[in-house]
């Protein structure tokens, strides 16, 4: 049996859930694939890291998390350095990027992928700053270190994006694409479409837990342009940062504006689009109408849908059905899965 | 380079599309990826049939068909065999099965399989009936000669149904999938929300060249109940024949019937269904209604939608947009070359 050693850097909700399905998959890892996980490092900013090289009893860790909110200062495992240290110190294979994001430069999340990559370990990343502003000098890193760089979660969680292009549209080659990937304008306009005024639906989403305290990376855009230069990135070749993105928010989007919109049957989407213009990669992020009976007017929720436009296959679109935080973790499980299979 | 010989069995649409883009396509695999792939073999039952271990000329093979409607009585690669001993004539690395189908049983395709494993060559057949009839038969055959068999554009073209489970959704178990998968009836539903009448909407999808002379095989459910076999067969393991899938076709629908709907916010869309129950994998073809706003309602003309439910990684859908024949062809590549990847 091969072991495979992780680093977790973050345990917040995903990460969390991640290790519950390690945990619950571990002995059909065993079995049928011959590998046996272990998560040797936790990092976190304000709940303590662990080192543990035979591999943390992540049992009791979600435990500790759960009573108090942070690891036990009994434990063994428990140490004292930072994040990039933590890192250094768990002698993993693989690390797992899922700290907070700082959408507008990407990190701290850039450096622990650098260190991990010169630690020589492979890298899942289920945080996008990486991706949106850093993709090609990241990627270079790890193919001249003979390293895996996996990034499925970074966009509509789980559901396949990058990976529908990379294993299941072989030569083809990426013209565009057209998508409703930010819940939380997502969920604000329905809420509103239903008479719910801006204020008011914004705070449910918060309570409902995907919005953020402050949600203005989510109404002006920026949650969604990081998406959007991560898919370019990936997808197109672009080479550009969020910066980049022609960014227009909701936050002028009335309540009225919404229910004239239905009053004509049409709803209002936030938009994440790109296309090739005199051989470059046009990135926007706009407020669309789309007619009822259009599948985009159909993203109810925190669906999401991202509709690409090949050379070969023409257009083909997925859609990710109202998410859980288990999708979430499942993008990492999918990528681990897909590392070992590639390794 | 590694040269790579194929069989094509047939030459019809989708067969001479593909052709179009191995030509197309010819330098860029042999400069990328390091493989010159050569036709050796073409077995049609009324154009002729053609062997050239060195490698059919496609470009005059397409130009014979579209002049004269089959090969030229000239040509030194005619040869005078019946499709099977032309597959072994060809002394092919793969078979390409894109015969005319029975959706009865399945016939001739599998026996061409059987023929091409029994010759050591892999297989990639476009022809949905070994799937539907004999799949894991097939499965277990290439298995126990470590021969691979692919067969992505059997259900929803070259839209990834098969490899979006196989490749992007490791470690999930295929739970159920509700799916639009039959264009002659989808087009035929929207030509009567239309106005247009039964006979009247055959007729037009006849002369638009994707119902067959006799619709009896779409009207009926057939088509849908093989490709929900083939798709249970391979994602579910359910190991069914078309036979095993509860089948309502849309003949009983009447145009009063789509006009009631319509008045109701309502389409009428032939499904394609299969979930568990009692560890059973039950399967369904039937007309159902689905309301405005609904996903599966905006499925239009001959687009298609796959809706899986997984384990792991919830609802996802993928929805093919109004596909021509360059999308067959294009499934039919990509199988190519995942198998060469695979190889």
């Amino acid at each position: 049996v091969n072991i495979i050693k992780l680093c977790l850097v973050g345990f917040g909700n995903a990460s969390k859930e991640f290790s519950r399905i390690l945990i619950e998959k571990g002995e059909w890892l065993k079995a049928n694939l011959d590998y046996d996980i272990r998560v040797t490092g936790i990092c976190t900013n304000s709940k303590g890291s662990l080192i543990n090289h035979q591999g943390i009893d992540l049992k009791t860790a979600l435990r500790e998390i759960s009573d108090n909110g942070k690891f036990s200062q009994e434990s063994p495992d428990l140490v004292n350095l930072n994040t990039v240290n933590t890192i250094r110190a768990s002698k993993a294979d693989v690390m797992v990027e899922l700290s907070n994001l700082s959408i507008k430069d990407g990190q701290p999340a850039i450096t622990h992928i650098e260190t991990a990559f010169d630690c020589n370990m492979h890298v899942i990343t289920a945080n996008k700053g990486p991706i949106a502003w850093d993709y090609n000098r990241l990627l270079s890193i790890s193919k001249q270190n003979n390293l895996k760089f996996f990034h499925e979660t970074t966009v509509m969680d789980g559901a396949p994006v990058f990976n529908l292009v990379k294993y299941t549209l072989p030569g083809c080659k990426i013209l565009g694409f057209k998508g409703i990937l930010n819940t939380t304008t997502n969920f604000i306009l329905e809420k509103m479409e239903n008479g719910h005024d801006y204020d008011e639906s914004i705070k449910e989403a918060q309570s409902r837990g995907f919005a953020e305290a402050d949600p203005s990376l989510d109404i002006d855009g920026w949650d969604a342009a990081a998406k959007t230069a991560a898919l370019s990135n990936v997808l197109m070749d672009a080479k550009i940062s969020p910066f980049d993105v022609e960014r227009t928010g909701i936050s002028n989007i009335k309540l009225q504006d919404v229910l004239e919109a239905r009053n004509q049957n049409k709803k209002i989407k936030l938009v994440s689009e790109a296309y090739i213009s005199n051989g470059r990669v046009i990135t926007k992020v706009y407020p669309c109408y789309f007619n009822i009976g259009d599948v985009f007017s159909t993203v109810d929720m925190t669906s999401s849908l991202l509709s690409i436009s090949t050379d070969l296959m023409g257009e083909i679109s997925i859609i990710e059905k109202n998410p859980e935080i288990q999708q979430t973790a499942y993008g990492i499980y999918s990528d681990l899965l897909n590392l070992l299979r590639d390794m």
